[in-house]
């Protein structure tokens, strides 16, 4: 069996090169204006493939930028995880991670714009880092480590604070992001019932290495 | 003096009618489809009014809708205001405000939707409800009701909560979103430094009336 992610031959890697091209174009867009309205052959064009290769691919250009929402919020899950491995604390799990989301601004660019953008009707999503959040959530109101609220109703306040957050800093990039974002944790974590002193300690503690 | 709410003459009422037109006709793309793609000829047409007209009105499509969202974010911070009015204790506004903002993505849905869609922007905007919100956030720390904390990184967290809030209203209407902005207001009392058990009780007081 094959899958995209591992052609096997000549034909299959092509194919997979030209759907990554059509992404990447799609991409661009989002992050740069967020216009969809562009023309199917404007993005054949930025993606240089033939405007008959499109439809090989996606259905129409809703499906396009669909997939190309997809495969940043993955790409962001995947950012993440690789310094939240092996951090057990769902607390130390919160502050990392929005901490972590707002150095991404600078170091992963068209991916925070596209969240910037994108982000807000993907905060319950069941894939992706949103899931894990959701589960970081109710196992950390299961243990005791988080005082008793609907984890869906937090998550929705992590999630809409973390993209505000990442708004104010796209829209003030003179803002110190890191101090910003310690402040966020902390008040993430008080909302979470973790002691005010011990918020804001984990809030300014090292951060993981990936 | 003459201004354009407040129209004198024949002349200034028609000008005035016209202008309101075209902002409402913006107003519908926004709560439909947000796609402000659209061209000026559809926009005025959707308005009823003379191509040329539009011209006379708005310098450009960005000009208008640009007014069309202030509109809505006057119109947003008035209808919260007229029942805060005289709640003088920060916790009780921000307790209500929350809830108050859930209530109207049923009572003024276009102007919910709108919010929904373009909010993420606005949240440190400084006319409107944000200006008052951050007011009140500054006058919570400064009195002790609230603990210390950045009150702008407090803005951000409540925006942005508050619009993820109103997007899953929007995406699930079936979820009980009374229930969930009181969680919500609980959630950012809790965020605020307020006792557990106070912010439990204070989001689930009754309503000021308007």
């Amino acid at each position: 069996m094959t899958t995209e992610t591992q052609p096997v031959n000549r034909f299959e890697r092509r194919r997979a090169k030209t759907r990554e091209a059509l992404i990447g174009a799609a991409r661009q867009i989002l992050a740069e204006s967020g216009d969809t309205s562009v023309s199917i052959q404007a993005i054949a064009e930025r993606a240089d493939v033939g405007f008959g290769t499109f439809y090989n691919h996606f259905p129409s250009k809703t499906d396009l930028f669909d997939a190309a929402v997809e495969e940043v919020l993955d790409e962001y899950g995947q950012a993440i995880d690789a310094y939240l491995t092996g951090v057990e604390d769902p607390a130390a799990r919160v502050a990392a991670g929005v901490r972590l989301s707002v150095r991404m601004v600078e170091s992963h660019p068209e991916v925070m714009k596209i969240l910037r953008r994108r982000g807000l009707g993907h905060i319950h999503s069941d894939r992706g880092l949103a899931s894990r959040a959701l589960e970081d959530l109710r196992h950390g109101v299961a243990s005791g480590r988080f005082a008793a609220a609907d984890p869906v109703v937090a998550l929705t306040a992590m999630g809409g604070s973390l993209l505000a957050l990442v708004d104010m800093k796209f829209a003030h990039p003179q803002i110190d992001g890191e101090e910003a974002a310690a402040t966020m944790a902390e008040l993430m974590l008080r909302m979470l019932g973790v002691d005010a002193r011990e918020a804001q300690c984990l809030a300014r503690a090292p951060l993981p290495s990936a």
